[in-house]
């Protein structure tokens, strides 16, 4: 039996149920809230999700520690330790989620001494599930997943989304094409299953990127902190490709600022 | 009876023929050229998807003209005269297509006197079929769609691809998100079902905005050319909104330059 057996298992039943909960909401008109600006939106439907997702890990697992991205919002500590504990993006792409665009995805990672041991990415609305066991391989909806061969930025499909980009125009001529999609979690699924060769992104925190990180490295990708250090879950950047001749390409030439960190 | 229901069912049958060909070739890897640039690309599979159709239509319908991406990046014409006309882009969003992302369709159009009869936009890989006839609705997989009730930039969700973005970054502080998903047929379907409120482009076809802008008006949407004159289907660009009022809100601002009529 592999390790973390019955904490994977579970973490497939939460998707599965709160992606009825999502699907139900993704036409209806939402009741939106803004946290940190008028670009930082909530909806009662990310609250209700992450209430059902903690209440069920609490239950099952009361002595796992727990970060969600809405209890951080209210006021909770965005704060890792050495103990099992699990990272949640309720609903990753909430501006998309609010505009019943399809971008959309539910992120549970679960860390033990700060590292990823599984990752979970459930986009309810096109039903495509990604997921990655550390040492184990990435799958989309159960069948295996790779990452793209392509080693060159003028050949490369590039997700950089468009705050990045407009400090950051120098990429579209750079690359073969730009997309931005609205969700970390899709980006780094995309880059995992070769859909898209390179992503980094600024400001963004470890819900949206520590579990998915793992998925891009089991389909052999290369994940790196934005100026090419070991990825930092606290720092809130982070560069994804298909190989580090990518990432050598992008890193010298992206224009960052300084984010605190979490 | 309907008008052009014989072509309109056939139609319909030309576009599930082909995506058995698209997605057979989704995941292989493709030999590409390029056509007018760098990032103007096309696969073996746009060219086949074309010749497959074509000689269906001429088949079928021997008095009918016909206008297609590939015809003309052959040499063709992209003429447009009264008689009943058939306009093809056998995958619009190639650059996704080779990149094995899932943002692609087929964009069937049929004009007579220079006026869109019906469109159907299919994505084979999300099995996503949009369809409108002239005063008939708009429709995914056979349920009627609509555009979004939002009239303000500022809660808006913005479709603009990035080459068009790198001249206009303002409207990135303007609207709530801005997206791009490299194809026109696939942003104008947005559109028209809700998942984004607004479009604009300059620089491309009558095969990738003619016919999916009958979807979005249809569906109730407003479409004109982008200086907010009547739609030209040889002008190259057009805006496509939920609403009036968003479009007038976005006019006026939009950094436009001149391309070569067709």
């Amino acid at each position: 039996m592999s390790e973390y057996e019955s904490e994977y298992n579970f973490a497939q039943e939460l998707v599965k149920d709160v992606a009825v909960t999502i699907k139900d909401a993704f036409n209806r008109t939402k009741n939106i809230s803004t946290k940190s600006g008028p670009h930082d939106l909530v909806t009662e439907t990310d609250q209700e999700v992450e209430r059902i997702i903690k209440e069920k890990l609490t239950a099952k697992f009361p002595d796992h520690r727990f970060v969600g991205e809405e209890t951080v919002a209210g006021g909770g500590k965005c704060e890792l330790t050495d103990e099992p504990t699990w990272i949640l993006d309720p609903i990753d792409g909430t501006t998309n989620f609010v505009h019943s665009n399809f971008n959309i995805c539910t992120i549970v990672t679960f860390m033990v001494k700060k590292e990823v041991q599984f990752c979970l990415v459930n986009n309810p609305i096109l039903e495509y599930l990604w997921s990655a066991r550390r040492g184990k391989g990435a799958f989309l909806n159960g069948k295996q997943i790779h990452v793209s061969k392509c080693t060159e930025l003028e050949n490369a499909l590039l997700l950089q989304e468009a705050w990045m980009l407009t400090s950051n125009t120098h990429f579209v001529e750079k690359a073969r094409g730009v997309r931005a999609n609205g969700s970390a979690g899709i980006n780094l699924c995309l880059i995992a299953m070769g859909s898209a060769d390179l992503y980094f992104e600024i400001g963004f925190h470890i819900w949206d990127y520590s579990g998915p990180s793992l998925i891009v490295e089991e389909a052999g990708g290369v994940v790196k902190d934005i100026s090419g250090k070991p990825t930092d879950f606290l720092g809130r950047n982070c560069i994804a490709g298909a190989n580090q001749q990518l990432l050598d390409q992008v890193i010298p030439h992206i224009k960052t600022w300084e984010v605190e960190r979490d």
